[in-house]
């Protein structure tokens, strides 16, 4: 198929080239000079493919997304087809598609998961939208995905695509703070040598075999004690919204919470509570707290 | 009545004090020669006592209350009765009542709960042992607990009443990382003006009124933004034992574990874990954490 | 000062009750019958006040808040005055000010707090809106807050008023989840003979002692081992938008969160959570449970 | 190697056929007459071992590992060897060895993971002991662990098995419960059509992929809303004892923490905080909760 990718960062980048080695045809926008873009403007994309056109988005979430969309909506006609696979917040999504539908515009959004490895591993895919737009766009997603039964999933209808990537990022978030737990428990305790290789070695045969404790293990080749890595970590939004979007579905997400907490607090954001726990054990015990 | 106290200082000291005012005829020892102590050793101590000798142990908890108890223990003889008043976990009374048992020496323990304030405001006491030992000592408790019908139980057996001053500190710990939970997001709002004053203003007619609120209303008016106390806060055993014992018990305590992780956390002890954490990220999508 | 009450059910009634006695001209209106009002339709209630009106609206938060704004726009007049006294989310009250601004309809916010209480005790009132209002305000307020020093606050701006109510009621969460917390605890412990008459001890001279704890021993007059109480609570929504609220300024409530979520849990919010947990346990270790 | 299995269950039993089949001899006992044990007793094991014997104890913690290890303390003589490989709390494993030591005896702690699958996949081996010892054993643990490099470690002294094993089920139980939030999320959304579809197609280039997705994903395949799955789970130690030695540590672990709550609250464990939190909103609110 023809698709014109706009964003070609490390995810949009990658998807283009893998894209292309697919064997599609793919127009590559970004508004750096320097990105290797084959046109210098929207309007450039737009005219470089033929009706009906597919683009697809990747660029950051937000007003950059909201901003591309808009422009798009004035520059594409009807029966073309825009994709959104950012980190666009799933409540956004049925504004733009009502916006884009009104002028005829069809629109999907699709979570891409994957990282810097998902050109050679394939990017995990879930997409929101109607089946029609699914398998008209079929192609283009059996490219990206890995080459096996699993990757590829049309979740629910517009919106559907970003709250499964959203609650997949939340999972994620999860996953990691148990390791990071589990890793800072041990670095404390005598019994145990080297936490790095007590780790490496769950890699087989472990309950906690995954692809996160893959990495993990590649980066304590270079670094097992992690004194390079500061304590800081922060947070991209999704772990957030899921949050958010659990909290009015009645659904505890204690343990999402704590991991995106830990990334909140290591950025300062419970200073003021201690504030007042030290200012209230100050009052009533003559506590004094040094710094 | 004739007691002993061992420690004086801000709790054994004004306790002491209380007591005295209260009639009570008090033998105060310290190791520090400035503690304005009446006798300078255990020995002395114990000799300037009558029999049935009554002694309360106003030290450190762990070692240094080990240590006093033992060489009571030696000192003492059948028929006389030790206090521990201190902040002794629960699980250690059962211990020294054996001990102590076996020579005849009777026991009891005594949470103290009331800071600074509790010389004038009185002090609430939670008591283990027999009640056959509780009224034998309920003078010295009459006198040390508020002027009103509470602030003096007999929780239970020996460990019951360091068992319930645990519970209590626990509590305390929610009471406050909840207050400093909120003035924290009042704080980063531009929809309040002065967080301070909003929770001054709720001395009166809330919900939330409390003798916590009352200590942070009062250093308010010193500091209205807290900024001259460092975010972090120190832990004093408590509510983690309060933390263990539910865990044991199958009682899920996750709002005074959230107080507990948060000091915790304040004095670096989550730090490995964010390193995991931003290690992770790093490999999976090329993020780097500035420090 | 004349004022309309719209709303005469738990609180408004009280509040309006207390405002006569203070000396104010109370016309109140509530869509029962039966409700004591003194007008039957939001018409009468206009027709019965001198301009400028002073409407108080005392329903629930969401649409009958909203409806009932939407029709005062309609009847009131440029100079009128509408206060929303019920627990409306703040983000609400932006749109609420803008929409009667336009038409010259002043508008503020009063979070209030005391419950049933409130008729004798006084109300804590938080209000969002302007000093010249405030001020203009200010013989109602001071009827309804306690006969003290406290008790009344100018939050902030239009929405200050609710969110420092909101705050008020995430902290309340977090209070009750850790008296609760305590209380559970000390149900399994032996060491605890009547953890009823723990609790009630401390409300003297201890540092948890507070208006909530005062409710508490009240209730364990009748029933000290809250048998008759349900393992269930709902929540009323402000304990979640502070989390929300706090989510976006990148503030953990981990204690908040901690005192909703077991609400939420308890009416069923965590049972597909557990569902998987049981599931995996079940594929890897050949793991049964039974129900 | 010869070896003796004691406890012939699910894991031992797995095991005595995964090292018969590697060349080993091994020489099985259970308490059961119908576990296809060689020997009905522990003086037959015993006595058809040839010196320096070796002996594997695969029985429940606690009790059962308690006795059996005594009793093999009695019947074994200097310079042979035991293998704790149960789930026994790592602080249990200093006095076993103490207690061995004394007469000669060597002992190892080694924690095990793999389940049932462990059979074919090779069990993640974690040894605690002397790195003298780990190479006398390493016969028997390179059959054991899986046919790749990773799966066996040594942790530490002896102890350090059993901790690196109870940290490891520690975030086994965190991401069970980050799995379990993200499909609870996606059950009570509209935007998603068939949660169990949208979790299975993460086998594949995501960065949740893991071995436990993978079974999840299995169980899927019958049962994709998991109705059949009670909404309990029950909770095996390891976590707890894990979130008990963080707490010692000053290591915050409120994932882990997350999860276990999650499986307590699901036995009751959270009834009782309920009910004080009911009993305080029915009195200052007004509030009944009906069950």
């Amino acid at each position: 198929m023809q698709i014109g990718m706009i964003g070609l960062g490390r995810m949009g980048g990658n998807m283009a080239k893998r894209l292309t080695a697919g064997g599609h045809q793919v127009v590559g926008y970004d508004m750096s000079p320097d990105s290797g873009r084959d046109v210098d403007s929207l309007e450039a994309l737009v005219a470089a493919l033929d009706a009906p056109r597919v683009v697809w988005v990747m660029v950051p979430a937000g007003k950059p997304t909201d901003d591309t969309i808009t422009r798009l909506g004035e520059l594409l006609e009807a029966g073309d087809m825009i994709v959104d696979g950012g980190n666009t917040r799933y409540v956004d999504d049925a504004r733009h598609a009502e916006e884009l539908g009104r002028l005829g515009i069809r629109f999907m959004d699709c979570g891409v998961s994957g990282g810097v490895w998902g050109i050679d591993r394939g990017y995990a895919l879930m997409v929101g939208g109607s089946k029609e737009d699914f398998e008209f766009m079929r192609p283009i997603y059996e490219t990206l995905k890995p080459n096996d039964d699993h990757g590829l999933v049309l979740a629910g209808p517009v919106g559907g695509g970003h709250f499964a990537k959203m609650v997949h990022n939340g999972i994620e978030y999860g996953m990691m703070q148990a390791f990071g737990e589990g890793f800072a428990t041990m670095v404390r305790s005598d019994l145990i040598d080297d936490p790095a290789a007590v780790m490496t070695s769950w890699k087989s045969g472990s309950v906690v075999g995954s692809w996160l404790l893959d990495l993990l293990a590649n980066a304590f080749k270079d670094d097992p004690t992690l004194e390079s890595m500061p304590p800081v970590a922060n947070e991209s939004g999704e772990a957030k919204w899921m949050i958010e979007a659990a909290l009015e579905l009645g659904v505890p997400t204690p343990a999402t919470a704590a991991a995106l907490y830990a990334r909140q607090t290591s950025r300062g954001g419970g200073d003021d509570t201690l504030r007042v726990v030290s200012t209230m054990r100050a009052q009533f015990g003559g506590h004094v707290t040094k710094a």
